[in-house]
């Protein structure tokens, strides 16, 4: 009997390559898709085609999409990226809408693949305040994505997939770790360094790192400082 | 005072080409997104082209998404182009989350800009039968994006207008015309001959007739036959 297939977001971060693993253990085909948006950290998509190929899904696409057109973002514009903890509110790395285009196309991609499962690697406690991380969004994305497709006309609807979505970064951590992630090859930084070692002081390096040393996981992570 | 702003989905066809002046019509600065998304009949963002710089748009955006990286549809894969009538259901030329995944780069660029309305001509009585042009999906996408995004955080919300939901064929083509657009540059034909003229046989070439003639108004399109 054929597996059933998922439509996995994978950045090439920790969370994304974590949520894969959970999706494989699940018991679904995965079918990886990442995007070339402009981000400032692109060394994460050489990264997310080494999970792919890792976790051995049945597809890895990574489309291009070019969000510097309009920027508005410390990711995709000529913003600094700012330094953990140095800002109130919704941080300047947040991308206007990235997650509803990332899951956008992951709903055109599972129609064409006849899959109902998305999964995506979201998650609202050790997080940086982007709205399009939270559960309420991606509940209200289901329903969109149901009412957009033919899945309105044959009666079924597409799950969308957050297991991360209450976990703290170290147990995050501790159950890709179980899983057999190799967080070596993950990449979190906004802004690394020419030689795509990690900053170490932006949000998500922050967090990162505090979630290794929570984990009592050893970080393997190059830093820059 | 400055005009509010919108971002106004503009495929290069009739209704999108009459959305636009209806969202000039209503004192908007418009911001034109059009894409390149592998379509068959991809003259028609030659006719965006043409239409945008027409209408005067403080700017027209072209996104490059390539979706035959999926295909799954008679415009995006090696898929017949059905003839006008002659399928029952959602036809081959639905593209799966095609609405979905252009409302939501216009989100992304709404926000950027700070404008909160979005204009997009999906139109509910003579069309193709997309379930992605429903007023149910339009409202559902609404309520996404105010969680994906900033709006929820700061109490806004984005205006999704959809002034032609509930328009005959006929109907947009006089309010068009009494708004001065020219039909002759707007392309609707899913299946173009090579020199660019419509087949005339297609399920958007029978609609697009049939409102000519309802509406009394003379068709200027080129047919390949």
């Amino acid at each position: 009997m054929s597996l059933p297939k998922a439509v996995v977001l994978l950045s090439g971060g920790l969370d994304s390559a974590t949520c894969l693993a959970i999706a494989k253990q699940e018991g679904y085909e995965c079918y990886a898709l990442s995007f070339a948006y402009g981000q400032r950290h692109n060394i994460e998509l050489e990264c997310a085609r080494r999970i792919a190929t890792a976790a051995n899904v049945a597809r890895h696409i990574v489309i291009n999409i070019d969000l510097r057109q309009w920027g508005g973002s410390a990711l995709t514009d000529d913003i600094d990226v700012p330094e953990a903890g140095s800002t109130e509110g919704i941080p300047a790395t947040y991308v206007p809408a990235r997650n509803t285009i990332f899951l956008s196309f992951a709903v055109g991609w599972a129609e064409v693949l006849g899959a109902r499962d998305i999964f995506i690697g979201v998650n609202s406690l050790d997080y940086s305040g982007y709205p399009d991380c939270r559960p309420e969004f991606i509940q209200s994305f289901a329903e969109c994505a149901r009412l957009g497709t033919k899945a309105s006309d044959e009666g079924w609807k597409f799950n969308i997939h957050a297991p991360l979505q209450y976990l703290k970064k170290s147990e995050i951590i501790r159950r890709g770790t179980e899983l057999g992630v190799d967080y070596a090859v993950t990449h979190s930084c906004y802004n690394p360094a020419p030689d795509g070692k990690a900053c170490g002081h932006c949000d998500s390096c922050h967090l990162r790192q505090q979630g290794f040393i929570d984990a009592g996981v050893p970080d393997p992570t190059p830093y820059a400082k």
